[in-house]
């Protein structure tokens, strides 16, 4: 099977200023196109370091994709290095000339200087991956059957190349097998649990399938991996192991696709034609923030209140200010009056609300740090949870978002 | 300069099903402590790259920090692994096992089974690192002169691990030299103006002494890093390049520390002793989940209103129905209507109110996908600011939230 190493250049990722996000996207990608990582490296904008590292990976990997250090600026030293790696000249290539022309007109509107003419010099022996979202071009080298590709580091550029470039060149240079994943998402069991409970499905098996756990704010999700040379054979199989997986687990199962708990909520809401709101405390708009991330959530999703301060509970959410200072915020009385209140004001079919204690500090006698009430219901019906969560904030505010999210769940399928 | 590897391990992030986070955070600790972290490499749970990547890897470096594949499912293999390439033979920890015996008795409540008997199992040759937050105990090896240390992958249990034991023994057997860093925030410059800006200063630089520019969400961090054997004298000599630097920029300029927007606009306004509000459309309670993220934000955070549809607009924060019917819910007076809304309904000093198109769909005649309006305020003035950006959904919340806090801290300092 064809292997590709991921290689990340800068700094930053070493004194771990920035969270390497693009690896996990370019990993996904690679593996839809039937392309394995083997692996990942970060290394430093530091010449040896960068020339030993193409070095070594070229021994493990047919395909080696580099991202970062093509900015601008004198600590971006990749561009020279890769020109002197492949034993070539540096010229001026018109497309990417233009392109960062283009750019500074009719995007920035600014002027160009010096610098960014140096954006468009690219060595002589690479094949020039156009940047439409950017002014560094990519770049493409091939040596000893191996091929080297080179792009920015900024995010979005870096997707765009691989999408419309990287990858449809990688699958007319190589032929690659079929990998077909499936995967389900479980809440409410242990990863040990679990694997006790699908012991013998694991042990049996094939090689060339592989099941892996991996656990997520308090629940497991669990994947299958197969690889095959002819594409409908190995799908075909996959989903029969994937079936008997799903019957093993149905006690705990959430969805099984690779999808978020929170877009399983939605489709369920899109479904029934539903609404839903949230009140909020100690989450600070995080699940209102997983309701909308995703397009189109204004089908389902209406707003939010946040009510940190007891004031704004009472004004926002009409709590009694007699619960507030008899029961406490943090009290079940209080985020059934927060329920009701988003229920009536926000005008959703349903609504979550939650109040608790994040941490590190504010805990309060029988009230402990990572206390959280959470109340899910609509019009009829109300339903409560008590939670204590023991990890630091911002753990606590991702799981309690997790648990409340499905409690929702549950309720809406529990409301024929 | 003792130089450190990070190796991660696990298919899971070879498949980009979850983004490493670790590493990041490990990167940061180390660094502090003294220690380059000079690659971090990531390997699947695969018996023979794992093997060969310690074997390379322990060329590179004097220590190497491993974490991953300690659970206690099949697809978990580092265990047995490290035990054969240290020649040891897998014995019951007596501490282990009283942690694991304990986790489940007192804090799961439920009753262990063989498997998590297997996490008290370590090889005979390590030193035992308690994990005071899970099942799996942490493992130190030394080989000729060199460590090597075994974590597990969940985050908060190998954090901890890290904290209390790792970095200190660390610090017992090497001799570090000090690294020195020094961080600024700039906003409203593009990284190539401010290379120029600063490029005499950066050419005048000793070779220890390192400049790096790390654009994100639309502003330009930079990193001033040196090193050296005696603390104080790296100190001090970064402080004073440091402060040209700041000079240099001062236009720019949005803090001299290593610390978020939202957190320079909180210690703006426990300083003022004022408050925040958001109303928030497109950004669906992201800006308030930024405010509220850190510990203590209820000093000077009181609450929000995501007001995702135009119903949730005039009844929470009571914008004029008219309005949103002939300007549309995209549009300056209705930000500004959301503005008065917040302040008066959840009684804060200042506010912030956005309302756009974040994409992929939704573009009107003559507001495209990317148009924000934003306005920022007080009861006595509101500004607003129209943006337009041109990027995916997520990369779109995230600019907005941006933009929207540095218009409020400038808003904020020019309110004297």
């Amino acid at each position: 099977m064809t292997q590709a190493t991921i290689i990340t250049i800068g700094d930053e990722l070493l004194i771990g200023q920035v969270i390497d996000t693009n690896s996990a996207w370019m990993a996904q990608q690679l593996n839809k196109a039937g392309i394995r990582v083997a692996r990942r490296v970060a290394v430093g904008d530091v010449w040896e370091e960068i020339w030993n590292t193409l070095d070594e990976e070229s021994k493990h990997a047919e395909i080696i994709l580099i991202t970062g250090g093509l900015g601008p600026t004198a600590d971006d030293i990749t561009k020279p290095l890769l020109c002197e790696y492949f034993g070539g000249q540096m010229v001026v290539d018109e497309g990417a000339l233009e392109n960062v022309t283009n750019i500074f007109k009719n995007i920035l509107k600014r002027p160009m200087i010096e610098r960014n003419l140096k954006q468009a010099e690219v060595p002589d022996n690479c094949k020039v991956i156009l940047n439409k979202r950017g002014t560094a071009p990519g770049m493409w080298f091939e040596k000893d059957s191996k091929v080297f590709v080179s792009m920015p580091g900024v995010p979005h550029e870096m997707k765009g190349m691989m999408e419309d470039d990287v990858i449809p060149a990688l699958s007319r240079y190589f032929k690659f097998p079929h990998i077909a994943h499936r995967t389900l998402l479980t809440a409410g069991v242990g990863e040990s649990f679990l694997a006790d409970l699908i012991a013998e499905f694991e042990t049996g098996l094939p090689s060339h399938i592989k099941l892996a756990y991996l656990p997520n704010y308090g629940m497991v999700r669990l994947r299958l991996s197969g690889t095959g040379a002819e594409k409908n054979t190995i799908e075909e199989e996959i989903q029969s192991y994937f079936d008997t997986l799903q019957l093993s687990v149905k006690d705990y199962l959430v969805t099984n696709e690779d999808e978020t708990l929170q877009q399983v909520v939605a489709k369920l809401l899109i479904a029934k034609s539903k609404t839903v709101s949230t009140a909020e405390s100690c989450t600070g708009g995080y699940i209102a923030h997983l309701l909308s991330q995703k397009a189109g959530a204004s089908a389902y999703y209406l707003g939010s209140v946040v009510s940190y301060s007891y004031k704004a509970k009472e004004d926002l959410l009409q709590v009694d200010k007699n619960t507030l200072e008899t029961e406490g915020a943090v009290s079940e009385e209080v985020v059934i009056q927060m329920a009701k209140g988003a229920l009536k004001n926000i005008q959703t079919d349903y609504t979550i609300a939650v109040s608790g204690i994040m941490g590190p500090d504010g805990g309060l006698p029988g009230k402990p740090v990572g206390t959280v009430w959470v109340a899910v219901g609509n019009k009829n019906s109300i339903l409560t949870e008590k939670f204590y969560f023991r990890f630091d904030r911002q753990r606590n505010i991702e799981l309690t978002a997790s648990y409340a999210l499905n409690m929702l769940r549950k309720f809406i399928l529990s409301d024929a």
